[in-house]
């Protein structure tokens, strides 16, 4: 089983977000891990559409039961009918995080990954929060999931 | 996305019985489906083992946060802590599921199928329920799947 | 903390099986024991109030997340956001479920209970299931209970 | 049904924390609210405490499935076996969720409060994060809490 790299961040976004959260996704494709998310729209789409590209493997674990609620850059959707309890799922089938800015949702997928011992790189809005490893763009969060869990 | 079929069953069984479930896990692969299941052992690493050697592809929900939890031929693991409550994402990220025995927890599989409109065939144990199709192996089986989900 | 009863069962019926259920939460609280259940209507209200009206406490562990979804006999309504999944939830809080009548949804617990080592009776429809303890109504029930967890 | 407010924050920690803890918990119960929280110890366990000193009623939601990890102020202890996606049910059980220091979990439990409308107050370690209310003490905590639900 290859290493998976969570991606967590807005459900919606702008242009600017999308872009690196889409070279975030290039990066997890180029060095050999799975992209894992939960499946929907904004960072979660740019992401699973940058690993595509770069011929990775995506994964979207959904919050409903709806398949269709999957962008249509993920291989394998999972329902899980959990709503925001997912957000666990999400974490914890990576071997570590990286948010793209994002609001509480991803606040609380942050605290779930640290409290379930996931580490967590965070670009943007959430980078302070104790415990939590700044980056500052795609590349230097790439570089630092590298040093953190390896290839 | 292709169509899935769930196996759900025994997680431990005898020669004879495994021989059901790995002949199951062909006919699922070589029907194009991808195989779902609970990613353990018994009935679902035999029909695991089935869909690898034709080919196939197979998604395992387990139980537990551990993946080495998962059998050698799941190509997608996803851990769940859910415990039994799993059992309901088993049947409900299948276009379909099949019985092969099983106990208490394959019959609460069967339960939550028909509870959220996936239909469900049985071989052996359950096969009397009421509203589950019976089947007397597995090339029956995936003949009632196929009629039931089409391709 | 008082022994639990879990009742579950149809959600919706008739006066015949309304009575059942009726008789039963009465016997529930008599015997000094606490009634959990779904939290909804049919079998569990009906017991529910039987409960009440001998001043009986209850529990309702509800699918979603809406309040307003428990029967106005539950003392404390629970929201899961689990959908069925909460079913095991149902089952698992209690010392022994019995059910009344019922559909796919209450196979689903009388599964998962089995499943989880809680002994479950059954009036009616499920009754014959195997591993289940049958009673022709509530007061035989309730000695069976009695004789499985005591009070 | 009586007003909930859910107590989130360190499940170890020392006298001056519980103190906080306490004192929240007792004002609870004086405002005419119950209390709700994850069930164990620290903060849960003291805030019950000063709950049930207060004439109040407690309610825990458990992360395992084993009663027995309650503390001893719960009167109605629920097991979820979801480990920490029980989180989300403890907030959202809640008409608002006061937090007293914590780490991860309870950084976690803030951000799926706020992400499913539940207002969040806190003391102490995260009451600096963005969207949540800071109080420097259980009396400040309550009377925010008392403008944002009333009783």
């Amino acid at each position: 089983m290859k290493k998976r790299i969570s991606v967590i961040g807005a459900g919606e976004c702008g242009p600017d977000v999308e872009a690196v959260a889409h070279r975030l996704g290039t990066l997890i494709a180029q060095n050999g891990f799975d992209l894992l998310c939960g499946g929907r729209m904004g960072v979660q789409r740019a992401a699973c559409r940058g690993a595509k590209e770069a011929g990775g493997f995506t994964i979207g674990l959904l919050p409903g039961l709806d398949f269709t609620q999957a962008n249509e850059f993920v291989d394998v959707p999972v329902v899980t009918g959990l709503g925001h309890m997912r957000n666990f799922l999400v974490v914890k089938n990576g071997a570590a995080a990286v948010a793209v800015e994002g609001g509480a949702g991803t606040l609380s997928e942050i605290g779930l990954a640290m409290k379930s011992g996931i580490p967590v790189v965070a670009i943007g809005r959430w980078s302070g929060v104790d415990g939590v490893r700044a980056a500052r763009d795609a590349d230097e969060a790439m570089d630092i999931v590298l040093s953190l869990v390896g290839r």
